[in-house]
């Protein structure tokens, strides 16, 4: 052993997969656009973390992607903490079998045509369980993309990110952690999750899970310090019982949300051919997700807004305690709409006390709602409709969550306004930054005292740069107004679950 | 009468509320950051169409946004088409009145502050009809925000449009027509219809409905011959046994789908006060809906997703012949949850002949699938997956619809490649135009000449720009794999329900 790896243990070896120090590339070359390990390894380098030490096998390039290559594994000067492994099939044993007798402990392998692919496939698969058996190696794969890991060498390297799968962007990194069987789920999300503010830290594409499976991973994300959510795309569980026993550990602590994506006829015939997997029927699997409070769902989207609600929860540590919502609009359509779509979710939308509604009416037009929803109608009182409000329903008593429909990008308002020929003031055109300063700070400072959520919405697509700002600055934002009464369905079914479970939280 | 109007007839009411050639403004003036009116003045400036034909009323001021004003309505020299009333209830009747004597026929107002509010708004609604009926006008509202026609004055003027919405985004013109009981709904939708594609060429906020309502705009758009796909937004349903009437006289011709946001009990609060109306139980409405043949949904999205499909479906005149899908992807994940939801929806998803197959596997590598979907892998060729494959299963009569997940932004790929440091050519720069001039155009002629519906999905937002050339092209494109199969089968079945009653598609 070099001196680089001398502290392993195979033990961590989850940690030690998302956390290298060096790496051997097998696979890749400089043409980025047609061979996926080329790509691959673009994205390795562009983590920033390794300061030199990728060594990239290649038989014949002198250089790959402007780093020193070599021949052969033996060629390189110190053992390589993972070896990354994208070649064709038959030839991955006698790779591995090299990476054994240099002493790496630790491989990913993306090559597919494993199990997946009939009887030669089933052989090649035994073939490299004996060597990862001899050599005491543990593996990701094969036929998966590898991992991201957005806490590469935390805190010691605050920037540095490590990531292996093809797509060149890195999700922004939080507190949600991927499993997969799908490398699709756990990588090319990337786009809809920055979009969307989803910030997922650890994501891992566990492909044919020859030898490290789901279970193991779930495993290692419960006593992850850096995990407070999990997102699972499921296609088979090996480990049935463990799950189980596992799973159950884990959601009292940390919300689990599930895609289960075989269950029907086609589908099981689809995931033999993706991952090789023997798919089971639905209410097994919707009896195992009840049984151990996992979070399940059929939708891509709602997976990924499901995390993201949870995934606030967790960081701001605010769960509403009940699941009374006030709603507070400048429309009325959007406020019906929320209103049923609430209810049809279980979620309770009481009237308010004379009281409360007579603070309301000092504010608002004669022609306004204060029942709830509060429709506020046209008459858009920014400190109102943003703090006010929100600050009333919430010392109140009488709601356990509040949503805010009506954000716009004024900006772009201003911007039309402007071009229309109307002379604005300054202040009008600092509004973004008053509204940063004042509205987005206070609202997380008061969602923290009174331990309420607020829930924003707008009838923009997230690019706009006034729903970005709440992106910015983590702050429930959603565009138009479905996502946002299931969400906090979904949180709120939690909270009450893990008072039900969690000692911490019990009433 | 002015010869402006000279050939006006009541039996034509809404279509000269969305066509006419001068209008009279009232409660505009030059703050279009406060007054909803001025900004609804603002838009109509900005639809181009009028050549002057603005009227804005006002007291004090002599110009109102660079056009000359008028202290009253007696003042203009010609009998306006038109007049757009948005000031304080109270104040509504005597204008009315005014209109009435100078011989305007038609207005819209906007005023809220009627039926919503109690029994003085009561009293103020019963002037209004009063005054209507004795000079013979018929009015949209109160208490909506009036009209959007992108066919304003076509074909003569073809650029112009006519918008009173307070939103200053118009929808892009197509052949979607909306009634909405919610202002909100007809067009604050704009930021993200555009964005998506969604092509409304007309939209109508009905509001309180005190003169004309929903059923009177529905017979309107029955037969209008720019209308193909109709989408409603309900509160509550005035006329019962006539919409039911219309509405099948309307379905196996132009589809409708539509959103009622009644039927819970906070929901019926809620109603009580947006517009006043008192809403029914679901199933009485559920009941209707299948009754008539319209699509519902309780999600905007979802309700703004379908009339997508159908509009392109009606713009094309390609529909399904029957729910057999045939998949195609680069992903095994997508590909395995949309075969699930697929099914889960009622559509089927065949396995594939043996001489099909092998046709597939000529071009994939041996680790991929061809059964169905058509898992391609990593293994990128464009033009095997987006014209060779599809247009495979489009000749082969095993299925009715392609899905074709796997679009990604290339242009956004080869910048990372370049700035990585690999030098690209010319032909892989130019990836974006080969591919609109042979892709796009040449999957629009296929769909055309098989009559087979190909949906296009992939993992990106859509502000990407090879997102937004599906979008210009008029081709169904869908952010990550969630709605397509949804969108499928609502086409499916519709397809299916007008065979059974379309004499020109009877079997």
């Amino acid at each position: 052993m070099s001196e680089n790896n001398i502290e392993l243990s195979n033990e961590n070896f989850i940690e030690e997969i998302l956390n290298p120090r060096s790496i051997c590339v097998f696979g890749a070359n400089n043409n980025l656009m047609t061979t996926m390990g080329s790509m691959q390894l673009r994205n390795i380098i562009a983590g920033g973390g390794f300061n030199g030490n990728i060594f990239p096998v290649h038989p014949r390039l002198e250089k790959v992607q402007g780093i020193q290559a070599y021949q052969s594994i033996f060629d390189i000067p110190i053992i390589p903490d993972l070896a990354f492994i994208i070649l064709p099939t038959r030839i991955v044993p006698q790779v591995m079998e090299e990476c054994g007798q240099k002493g790496v402990k630790h491989l990913i392998i993306t090559s597919g045509g494993f199990r997946e692919t009939g009887s030669e496939g089933k052989e090649l698969s035994k073939q490299i369980d004996k060597i990862a058996k001899k050599y005491d190696m543990r593996f990701i794969g094969p036929n998966c993309l590898g991992v991201y890991n957005g806490w590469y060498g935390y805190p010691d390297k605050r920037d540095a990110y490590f990531n292996t799968f093809w797509i060149y962007l890195p999700h922004k990194r939080g507190n949600i952690s991927i499993i997969s069987q799908s490398g699709t789920v756990a990588a090319q999300t990337a786009f809809y999750t920055n979009d969307l503010g989803i910030k997922i830290g650890k994501s891992i594409s566990v492909g044919n899970e020859r030898n490290i499976d789901l279970v193991d991973v779930l495993r290692y994300f419960k006593d992850d310090h850096l995990t407070e959510v999990i997102g699972l795309y499921i296609e088979e569980i090996k480990q049935g019982k463990e799950f189980i026993k596992l799973a159950k550990a884990t959601t009292p602590y940390k919300p689990i949300v599930a895609i289960y994506a075989g269950g029907t006829q086609a589908a099981a015939r689809s995931i033999m051919s993706h991952t090789g997997s023997i798919s089971a029927d639905n209410k097994i699997y919707e009896a195992v997700f009840k049984e151990t409070g996992i979070i399940s769902t059929n939708s891509i989207k709602d997976f990924l807004y499901y995390l993201r609600t949870l995934s606030q929860a967790q960081s701001y540590k605010v769960f509403p305690k009940g699941n009374r919502i006030g709603i507070i609009t400048d429309s009325g359509g959007p406020g019906a709409m929320m209103t049923k779509s609430a209810e049809l979710y279980g979620l309770e939308i009481p009237e308010f006390s004379t009281e409360l509604q007579l603070e309301f009416k000092k504010d608002i037009p004669k022609t306004a709602s204060s029942v709830n929803p509060i429709d506020i109608t046209f008459h858009e009182n920014f400190m109102n409709m943003f703090i006010k409000f929100p600050k009333l329903l919430m010392k109140s008593h009488e709601v356990d969550a509040v949503i805010v429909f009506g954000v716009y990008d004024f900006d772009d308002i201003m911007n039309v306004i402007e071009k229309s020929g109307m002379k604005l003031d300054e202040n009008m055109k600092n509004m973004k930054d008053i509204f940063e300063k004042i509205v987005l700070k206070s609202i997380k400072r008061l969602m923290k005292k009174y331990s309420i959520p607020v829930f924003f919405a707008g009838p923009y697509p997230y690019r706009y740069p006034w729903m970005q700002k709440f992106i910015e600055h983590d702050i429930p934002i959603f565009s138009m107004w479905d996502d946002i009464t299931k969400c906090l369905s979904i949180l709120c079914r939690y909270a009450e679950y893990r008072k039900n479970l969690n000692p911490k939280f019990k009433n």
